[in-house]
């Protein structure tokens, strides 16, 4: 898996992409910013969500206008608690930063603080943003709804989102945890790269337009049939996956003033819902901290099916990954890096990852 | 179905529980909060969660002094948004009730409300309390975690409980978005009904001591093997349910300064977490709810599979069997029937349902 690969630094890579935003237009402050999120989900391994998106989804979303070089956000209600953000179409990146930093302020005030946003755009993953709770000592949660790519149970025609979900938890000597999760079965990304790889995709993951199982991904058709609801089917629980795909909707497209996605249109414009909690207006951190290291010793120890080596919480797994990658840099396959040196040559700026 | 059903008119059952309760040193108030929820999960068509419980969980609870009929609950910290409570081992039902109220009184200022509540006891179905802010004009959200019965993905072992959320959130026209959902694959009951009906179980709710599938609920054996977490396995994303379920734990057993299931012992001390928040601090109150229906009816017009008469958002099918049961009558049978019967002997109150 690894031969074809190069290993690029984690700051290099913030840095160059970081440029190549700034050429575009964007401020140094908003690519830095962009360049940051995006390469923390390379860190942590989540590939589909990193820097494999940075020339096709953002560079070419600024430069075909659909997705806003300079926004202008602005706070379009307020609470002492809550708030509604507007993202002006600018990077989702930048309007998440803002949403979630707004969330934390006020959390820190009254405890709570939650942020509905409309009009923005894609923000990669959604646990970048649950994350930043953590150096405050607050758990984080974030979301977003994207077009609709999942079926409702008992129908065969998109009707919300792959819609995830993160939230991020502080432990003490643990890894956070950390759950950032699709709401339907697999992310849409699983089903991208299997078109990509030529390979079949399992039973469950999605249907066609009669509701017969989809196996080869390259036969799908956008809009007809689709990815399943967490659950799968009904006897499995897909109307609770489901529901969580609308309740995400809700809070992401309801709640900040946009629109749920089944009503949006042929728009990139996208709703995010962030909130932060503050762990010591509940009781004192020592003791919440000293019990989630407590929990998730317990779950390692819980005895193993075979073949398995260890039991993670949500976040555990991807620590791992981020601490080698940290140490020994990202691996990134000959495409990427086929493409970010043609984007520097176009954009003209040094390559020097 | 309905052949060995009698039906019973909703006012009337809540009034006799309330005596029944009152017989038990439990006060008036405590006693028609308890009631109240109790039977408006029958109201809502789930039976599992209503007064088939009275008898053997809450008056055999209280009688065997497992739950407090005089709970001094008392708030242990707090900020603008936020509190934690401690239940005093009463009844989950009345510190669910003052709980969510504090919740919801704190997002009347603030926009949000957030409890996490410590040494209760089980409070029924979720969706109870979630739907307390309804009528607030509010987001309401519930959620708890009893005993471990639901297997981490790679072990067979319990890790977390069943760990219900439920989130209520108001329509106009439409009955409100109404998700209560277990974070496994079932809910414990629907294997508890299979055992007392003699049926066998579909391959994916549970497996035994080796991960083979269960499908004889008979054979269950507490703490060996468990449910499956939503997702079933994980390929099918049972790391998504499994998390949802850990989640869980951390806001009502970790955040409330109790206890994840798994490190709790032999009690039945059981923590929730309780949350509002205040739509119109979000955006004007009649553009949420008018978006709210314009979701649903979206939902309503999608293509139905063969067999499929209507897609529901969550919510919407337990709205028409509340509409039935508060016109014509709860349906109970015989046997419980027969229960309360016996009750009203015991305690000396009049059977007048």
């Amino acid at each position: 898996m690894a031969l074809e690969r190069t290993r690029v630094d984690a700051k290099k890579l913030v840095n160059f992409s970081t440029r190549a935003l700034q050429r575009l237009g964007v401020s140094e402050e908003d690519a830095q910013i962009t360049a940051r999120i995006l390469v923390s989900a390379d860190l942590r391994g989540v590939e589909s969500h990193g820097i494999v998106s940075l020339v096709p989804f953002y560079v070419r979303g600024i430069q075909g206008g659909r997705i806003n070089a300079k926004p202008k956000m602005k706070v379009c209600s307020q609470a002492p608690s809550t708030a509604t953000m507007d993202g002006d179409q600018g990077l989702g990146f930048v309007i998440g930063h803002h949403a979630m930093m707004e969330a934390i302020h006020r959390a820190e005030t009254t405890g709570a603080g939650f942020i509905a946003v409309r009009n923005s755009t894609h923000f990669a993953a959604a646990a970048g943003y649950a994350m930043m709770a953590l150096e405050h000592n607050m758990i984080g949660m974030a979301m977003t709804n994207p077009i609709p790519e999942v079926v409702a149970p008992g129908s065969t025609k998109p009707a919300v989102g792959t819609n995830p979900l993160a939230v991020a938890v502080p432990a003490d000597k643990k890894p956070p945890f950390v759950l950032d999760m699709a709401t339907s079965v697999v992310a849409a990304g699983k089903l991208r790269s299997a078109v990509r790889e030529g390979t079949s995709i399992p039973v469950g993951w999605a249907i066609d337009k009669e509701g017969k199982p989809l196996t080869d991904p390259a036969k799908r058709v956008r809009g007809e049939g689709g990815l399943l609801p967490l659950g799968g089917t009904p006897k499995l629980g897909s109307y609770k996956g489901f529901g969580l795909g609308v309740l995400v909707e809700i809070l992401c497209g309801v709640l900040s003033g946009s629109s749920a996605s089944i009503l949006r249109g042929a728009t990139i414009s996208t709703g995010h819902f962030f909130g932060a909690l503050r762990i010591d207006s509940f009781l004192p951190l020592e003791n919440f901290k000293k019990s989630m290291d407590e929990m998730i010793e317990a779950f390692e120890a819980l005895p193993k099916l075979p073949g398995v080596k260890k039991i993670y919480a949500a976040g555990g797994y991807e620590a791992e990954i981020e601490k080698d990658r940290k140490a020994n840099g990202i691996p990134l396959n000959a495409k990427v890096v086929e493409e970010l040196q043609e984007l520097a040559k176009e954009l003209g700026i040094e390559y020097d990852l």
